[in-house]
């Protein structure tokens, strides 16, 4: 829902419920910071900006977040939380072998990072701008994504078929070519996110000793 | 050369030069703003946090600089323009073969990105605080850095020391996971910068289908 369409269904009243109006403009706000920190930063957006994006006033901007920092929380902690979510359940689908669970944990890290693309990038470069409980609690999420990978890859290293003396720096530089995918992603580029998806499951398994879903040492 | 030391010289006076005075003044702003970049990044701290950190007024800060971002840029020009030379002169010195000089090249991008960590970390993370003429020969730098990988992989496609149907994806993830260094690494962690360059060049090779140093194809 759009904010003009939020306020459209609010003048009308009556037709939804108190809570889902609330709902909708708590959506508006969202989404307007969303934008303004993906394209200008969390530093260079200010509440008023957030508000007039939404279309509603600073102080119903206030009403649904009591600040700037509140609103990047709720947003770094929604898609890093979707992404575990997401890793785990590629991972569970992908059956027993960890070659293909970790095939699939990439595939899907980068899927996400191409369709929320948006979150996945102010969650990537904003986190200096949290601190405190906020911060340990993105950070907390961030290192529960990095022990999914591990476990996996530890799976695979006991048996047999990863090869690593490495295995902190395999995984990092899984997750920060995964994540980077935020950076430079482009719709309209010439790969589509299932061709990148494809390739990063290749270079990620090709890291850990796998040549091409080959293990380098049968 | 310290603040302290710095300011001492000059009111000793007679025992250095005019200019040499001003160069270190300059390097004291330099080096003052760099800390506060790397510490609170490049929106969170003011010119006045900058002079006061290199221990003179607000005004001779701005005599070297005529604004932050001035500071900004010639911190980010700098150290991308020595990674430039380093990866050059890592190139050359490895001789012909492309798995010697691409291993050479990520070894001493890794190298540097631990030694000139700040540096490296603020020119990684504030591209966006730039804009305009600055942005652009920021941006122009980084592409040559690319263009130095990605020449290097050709070299070894066409040799067929290389086998990847995703050059791009492979240069990509490779600088990104050595840029990334600069923002865990810790000197004082249980891995040396050696050990993780030596690291970092065996993932990159695998990456680009050479199993630790043997062409997966042959």
């Amino acid at each position: 829902m759009t904010a003009q369409t939020a306020r459209t269904t609010r003048r009308r009243g009556g037709t939804v419920s108190k809570a889902a109006a609330e709902g909708s403009g708590r959506e508006a706000v969202l989404k307007s910071a969303l934008e303004a920190f993906f394209a200008h930063g969390f530093h260079d957006t200010s509440m008023r900006k957030i508000a007039d994006g939404a279309g509603t006033a600073i102080s119903h901007a206030y009403y649904y977040f009591p600040s700037k920092v509140d609103i990047l929380r709720t947003l770094m902690i929604g898609v890093t939380t979707e992404l575990i979510h997401v890793l785990e359940a590629a991972r569970d689908a992908a059956g027993d072998d960890p070659v293909e669970r970790l095939a699939a944990m990439v595939r899907n890290h980068v899927r996400l990072h191409t369709e929320r693309q948006a979150e996945s990038f102010v969650a990537n470069t904003e986190l200096r701008s949290l601190s405190g409980e906020e911060r340990q609690e993105a950070v907390a999420l961030r290192d529960h994504v990095a022990t999914l990978f591990k476990d996996t890859v530890d799976d695979g290293l006991r048996q047999g078929c990863f090869h690593t003396d490495s295995r902190d720096e395999a995984v990092r530089a899984i997750i920060t070519m995964c994540t980077a995918v935020a950076g430079w992603y482009r719709s309209d580029g010439p790969r589509t996110p299932e061709a990148i998806a494809d390739s990063y499951a290749v270079l990620a398994l090709r890291m850990l000793g796998c040549q091409d879903g080959v293990s380098g040492r049968q």
